[in-house]
């Protein structure tokens, strides 16, 4: 494949680490990753803990095309991202306007407390990211953007920042299953990739109701080359006399 | 807090980094560590590609007390964790013995195929990790842990090296929901965790049938102040005029 434009995203919060709550927004800028043409390079897990922030936002921006993190950025004592990310750019934090326009025009009179306040905070030279839902902004300093961690407001925090990002030709991906085991696969699978070398190919085993079968995944950004390879995979699992499951 | 044995998650496959595949597995290990007192700090999804697995790895072993890595070690093209992993600490992939005889006995005359034999290859001096459910085994080597990608495979690899941790006191949460929001609880909720010093609160807004509340999630280790918080918690959500709703 030619050289990708890249992307990492950084998961914040203990919550999400923990596993207790599972995440919700990887699989959305996933996809539109794939859509944008942006090669998702690494994803990122790490508590509300200042200093892993700071260097984990470091090492990716220095690493990758963009960064792109979530969680983190509301009023309570545990939203710390934005002053350490300020923290991580060697920026001061400044209260901008234009958000607290914004938020003082979302809450009713007298509700813009303190604490709501705190969320128009970030760092100085940030072009802001808006929020249609509940008007507190993300922001975007130089490669690095950073949203909420509640999914419907990344998502629309994610959609208004597309025109920012430059990314190559759409990723295109395809997926036959079959009931065929990785190791009946491995050999001819092999052969495939090494004739397809512009598609990747990736096998996957799953367990559904006991019986074990394997999902493949192909994906690349010539269209043709993808069918191509997909109507191979299904001769591929015939003449190992598979099933194709979809 | 005291001194904790820490604990990292690498989580490696293209198919969980692009979102397609939600992963299983973080939870469990999550659930996990709590339960055996290791400290989960930092959680990482890679690609199938050997730079980075190899750079990850030597990276989070040095920094972490355990790192538990989770897919790519079956017989197709794309499943390279145990050679990036022999490349990481410099070692030769070995045929081992043991894992090819329990292999043996698992799979019918005549099945077990070089393909299969593949996951008999570990990295030289590993540890071998066992496999009750299909026979090809994990593998320790130091202080990383290298497990199979399908949960049901994982979880009983993981449950067979618990006894080579070493953990601290386990970890305690409780957690209790409100419909008040975070703004309205930010203030009161940075007091409290002023005075408990020793348990660390989270709070994670949520939307739920179109209405905004928070879920609250407090960890420590000493049962008895885990269970005052949680009363001082629902005290001051009372006081603020607002529902506990778990």
């Amino acid at each position: 494949m030619s050289k990708k434009t890249t992307a990492c995203v950084v998961i914040i919060g203990n919550e999400i680490l923990s596993g207790r709550t599972q995440d919700a927004n990887l699989a959305y800028i996933g996809k539109r990753c794939e859509e944008l043409g942006l090669e998702l390079r690494e994803t990122r897990m790490i508590p509300d803990v200042e200093e892993t922030i700071v260097s984990t936002v470091n090492e990716c921006r220095a690493k990758f095309s963009y960064v792109f993190t979530t969680g983190g950025i509301g009023p309570t004592h545990d939203d710390i991202t934005s002053a350490s990310i300020a923290l991580a750019f060697n920026r001061k934090i400044v209260r901008r306007e234009e958000a607290v326009a914004a938020m003082d025009n979302y809450y009713e009179a007298g509700k813009l407390t303190e604490a709501r306040l705190k969320m128009a905070d970030v760092p100085e030279d940030s072009v802001l990211i808006d929020n249609p839902i509940s008007a507190a902004p993300g922001f975007q300093l130089e490669n690095v953007f950073v949203f909420a961690g509640v999914p419907e407001i990344m998502q629309v925090m994610f959609e208004g920042i597309t025109d920012r990002l430059t990314g190559g030709p759409a990723i295109l991906s395809a997926d036959v299953a079959t009931n065929l085991g990785e190791s009946a696969l491995a050999e001819a699978l092999a052969k495939l990739q090494d004739r397809f070398e512009d598609v990747s190919i990736g096998s996957y085993p799953f367990f559904k109701k006991g019986k074990l079968g394997v999902n493949l995944v192909m994906r690349a950004t010539d269209e043709h080359r993808l069918a191509e390879l997909v109507e191979q995979i299904k001769l591929m699992i015939t003449s190992l006399n598979g099933k194709v499951l979809s």
